[in-house]
């Protein structure tokens, strides 16, 4: 009798996406004539920088001769990609990372729910609340949590509340926790850490040896100089934070697939023995043993992306997102509801009228404007009343929700 | 106290091929100028099928306008790739399998590993030894076992050994098993199953509500029409079978990284209230929550292989391996060693002479004829007195690795 994963039995109907998904295909099958523009999804719409389409198509043209072919490559990613990554995201900034402390992977999703495999089943999970599902999620498929509450709320998982009231930045909690998710620019908020903010999340990590999992895949997005794109900017992130950063947003890559996490060296966790051992040389087994590195063409691609070229491109495909956001941002401010996010992220996050719901947010603006959005609900029961509007978009298109944002009536 | 997953610990020393390539590394230092051939890991060595070649080249053009460009896929994998697959692996053979039970992922490797998440924690687990050795891992870093003996067999595993006596291929134990992984033509003896065998396994599967993971991997390789490529051709294997296929050894994929599970909507396990739970959406969701689907222009790379001349293409590749294979298996057999494998499958299974251990037959063949070869003893306590001999080669170095071998006084 072979048994199942019985905590999968625990996760609410499909994840949020496909769910999305699926009303909006109900929706075009029963008006299949509406001009549906999709704001929901984070999902990028303009090319791939010419940089990177230039570098993978000479890397598959290396592939097509013996002299030139690769096979496996290191698991961790080459060296030429880990070294790129290491001197412009870090280095070049004055921040202490070694390229061997960059691992290449297939992208962030994977990532921030791979990590837990190296991690014990007994750490009290901390995580915001509205928060990027994934992290909820892939705790309950590991059975860190117990059932979900009417609300949908995991019993064993310490919630951050994130509100207008906190401008949506979580503070410490009272209680000791021991792994942490924290997302800046935030999915699905927008909002942005300061430094002050972050170095008291540092500052509680290393006096509780708790280890923060910061998610920076939305980084590139910041256009304040006072902002942090790295938690490794903060003094004695090293010694409690791992980073996961992704070129889906900032290049485009969301098709290509190509993302990274960084593991400092001084990082540590506790054994049964209440020795210490050093988390790098865990993730690093997992990634040999569990994964066979990225398709080389596509390393390639992502290694163009900090070329000269490559990065003006990516500057200016994240000008185009963040010309969008605040068109978007301007057309809903407009319309008299409360908005936040969209100056540092790519993301709006939008109250909807009081007593009108996340999902009957959701249909209305599908019904009368059919542009899908993406309820604040889907990401935790303190998105209720709330929902987020993607500014990955054609400017055209983000101009035509403008237009019909401005004749919903609510 | 962020506690680590401390079943890292029980792990031997190293994944196998990164100990393998300290060992080369080493002696080509102290060895600058000595021809070392590699026949150790099983990575291939010849251009990728110019069919790959010019689809991924047509994909990333595609990725460079707004009109054709691509961003996030299914996460199951793009329809054309799942319905390639289903017509020519199976279909076309007059096998039972629908495009939506295939899952279009990055490799096997990842598959195998990834497949335990779906599965309970209190499965009694059967691997073959001499095996892969990541089946054996992966079930130690999810606690499956306890600690390993001398002879590196951990606690909690049912070992099925493989031996010359059964022509390295196990019979059903007489115990109860539920998760049995089975690989054919097999890594790393290069035995194949027959139809008579593979049919014992899957009665034994169904009568005891057992689930058998297979890994096809080198199913391209079976030469002999009598020879089963898929668990599939098998009566009743889809109410007991998942299913591994790879790109890597039919298209020359190790570094372009794809692959696909095949799991048949039958195929059910047991939830802790004794219900039975279908297994295709769990792994659906595993899909959805921990993964983003193949990069894009990896996926139409995989699909031009089932083209006329992409399929004409594989299998001139597979015909030069197999050349090679039988070059080298001559060449050993003339030497008076004891060989097996290398006629259905890509992998020469050769005995050391009596009293030399796996170890140092690979360190003799290192230091006297430059070849590296994969030690037996890496593979499991049965494969020690053995080593294994890739035919992942160009033809000159396997001629050339031959006529050395000639040379070789054991």
């Amino acid at each position: 009798m072979t048994n199942i994963n019985h905590h999968y039995l625990k996760l609410k109907a499909g994840y949020l996406f496909p769910e999305i998904a699926r009303r909006v295909r109900v929706f075009c099958e029963e008006n299949p004539d509406a001009p549906v523009i999709k704001c929901g999804i984070g999902d990028v719409t303009e090319p791939l920088p010419q940089a990177s389409i230039e570098a993978m198509k000479k890397a598959v043209d290396e592939m097509a001769s013996r002299e030139t072919f690769r096979g496996y490559g290191p698991e961790q990613g080459y060296d030429f990609l880990r070294e790129a990554v290491a001197k412009h995201e870090y280095q070049d900034h004055g921040i202490h990372i070694d390229a061997d402390e960059i691992f290449i992977s297939d992208g962030s999703k994977c990532d921030t729910a791979n990590i837990l495999d190296i991690f014990g089943d007994d750490n009290k999970i901390a995580i915001t609340n509205p928060v990027y599902p994934v992290y909820v999620d892939t705790n309950v498929m590991a059975g860190h949590t117990g059932e979900a509450d009417k609300n949908g709320a995991f019993e064993g998982i310490v919630y951050l509340p994130c509100t207008a009231e906190n401008d949506f930045v979580a503070s410490p909690p009272s209680e000791k926790v021991d792994l942490i998710y924290l997302c800046f620019p935030n999915n699905p908020t927008g909002a942005v850490a300061t430094k002050a903010q972050l170095q008291e999340w540092v500052d509680y990590a290393n006096a509780n040896d708790a280890i923060i999992l910061y998610d920076a895949a939305y980084g590139d997005y910041i256009a304040d100089p006072e902002i942090p794109r790295s938690i490794y900017e903060i003094e004695g992130a090293r010694n409690c934070a791992i980073e996961f950063r992704s070129f889906s947003k900032s290049g485009g890559f969301t098709g290509i697939r190509c993302g990274l996490v960084v593991v400092p060296k001084e990082l540590t966790g506790s054994a049964p023995d209440g020795s210490q051992v050093a988390i790098h040389p865990l993730w690093s087994r997992r990634s040999s043993t569990k994964f066979n590195g990225v398709s080389y063409p596509v390393q390639r691609a992502a290694e163009a992306l900090y070329s000269p070229e490559g990065r003006q491109q990516v500057r200016a495909l994240v000008d185009h997102y963040m010309g969008n956001a605040k068109i978007l941002r301007d057309a809903v401010t407009k319309s008299g509801l409360k908005v936040w996010g969209g100056e540092n992220a790519p993301y709006i996050w939008v109250q909807a009228p009081a007593g009108v719901s996340s999902w009957d947010a959701f249909d209305k603006i599908l019904d009368e404007a059919n542009v899908v959005v993406t309820p604040g609900a889907g990401f935790g029961s303190e998105g209720e009343g709330y929902f987020r509007i993607s500014a990955f978009n054609s400017r055209e298109n983000a101009e035509e929700v403008a237009r019909r944002w401005a004749e919903l009536v609510w």
